[in-house]
């Protein structure tokens, strides 16, 4: 493993991996250390369901949108929360167990999502390049389909795993006072808000794209363009109705 | 900082302080560090209070039901989904910002819970102690009033943070096979169900528990005492009102 310090000021998203595997073993491993990680209540409220076969990857890339990091991955790791399991130990037990509500869905979106970080730090410590593919959120209903997620399971975090082929881009990141208040939460003032966004308007990387995109600004890119009102409220809709059909609304 | 595979396989949550200080500082360069983790679209969804004097502490540890890791913290972190950030620089900037929707709770709660396991990891390497309170989610619509947070701000993960005066205790988890699938989301028998549990069950530290809450079995504990129906029902009426007047739902 790499030196803690130089890894966790260094550490870089990779999208590109190598031919080499990453077998079954490894990937036990790490989730086996990584369930070392805080949990609710010791609950364990996650479950990992990998894709590693080409076949296995083939079926699930389609549903991340076809991305490089998908197709190319060595392992797609999709993290639920799951209240299933807990729930079928409590009924076994003559338990009464209420779990179909919205606090029970936070509580394992939260251990799932602590799991899911732990894997990425163990893994790239590891000497593996990993990537959250966020389309998890927006393709929810299919991937649980293809993956037969039963009630109060939902998939909420997905990483792709492979052996680097790439260096990875180094990203802009707010200035620390930016994320960081003390006592309260501070109230900035438009001046200082513009003022830490600098740090991405002018980042070289950042520079092309309102042009590139036919925007004025790179707020704009983000706002109307990557993250824009009609997908937003779309995927929200669908998300609700999902969290409906697997009882945790 | 302690070695990686040391640290993961022997983590343990540490709930009791010594008088040591947590610097400012020292917590500043761990939330850098920490903010270098993935975050969606690097938008950074999140923003962490910390309460650090004495009459901080005092405040806030009510909040978490006076627990012993709250009320003897050196400081606890209180980490927020926050979309209100971004959104008021795309305002500035004349952007269509739509983020009040579930799908913006979901990824800057996604963001935020990233960022505080990276900093209880990047903490403990570092020898400090730590302790997530889920009281968090209880009384959110009340820390969000003493931490004075605006709309699309929600805490969603509370960390307490001091030197260790105790070991902290080792704690049972699920054997791996019972967390991680392949391929697809395993049916389990029930048998299969109850033999993960066993180790539950059959932990010393658990073995008591039943007789001591007048209950036939660990599940009971479990499902009706430590997270019953009543509280768990009322307690997310209490969080979708207020994920409301946060304007996310």
């Amino acid at each position: 493993m790499t030196s803690p310090n130089n890894y966790f000021s260094n550490r870089k998203t990779i999208r590109k991996y190598s031919d080499r595997e990453v077998s079954p073993e490894m990937i036990e491993r790490i989730v086996g250390l990584a369930a070392k990680a805080p949990t609710c209540g010791n609950m364990q409220l996650y479950t990992v369901i990998v894709s590693r076969t080409p076949e296995e990857i083939s079926a699930m890339a389609p549903l991340h949108f076809n991305q490089p990091a998908a197709t190319g991955a060595k392992a797609i790791l999709t993290i639920c929360a799951d209240f299933n399991r807990f729930t079928r130990w409590c009924q076994l037990r003559n338990a009464d167990a209420a779990y179909d509500n919205l606090l029970s869905f936070t509580s394992a979106m939260t251990d799932a999502v602590i799991l899911a970080q732990q894997i990425v730090t163990i893994a790239e410590m590891e000497g593996l390049g990993s990537c959250y593919l966020g389309t998890v959120t927006y393709n929810a209903p299919k991937i649980s389909e293809l993956l037969e997620l039963p009630e109060l399971v939902v998939p909420v975090a997905a990483l792709s795993l492979g052996y680097p082929a790439e260096d990875g881009t180094e990203t802009e990141r707010l200035p620390v006072e930016a994320v960081l208040h003390s006592g309260k939460y501070r109230k900035d003032s438009d001046e200082e808000i513009l003022e830490f966004f600098k740090v991405k308007e002018e980042y070289p990387a950042n520079l092309g794209f309102p042009a590139e995109n036919g925007k004025e600004n790179l707020a704009q890119v983000f706002a109307e363009v990557r993250y824009p009102r009609g997908l937003n409220e779309s995927v929200s809709a669908d998300l609700r109705d999902y969290l409906k059909q697997q009882k945790f609304l």
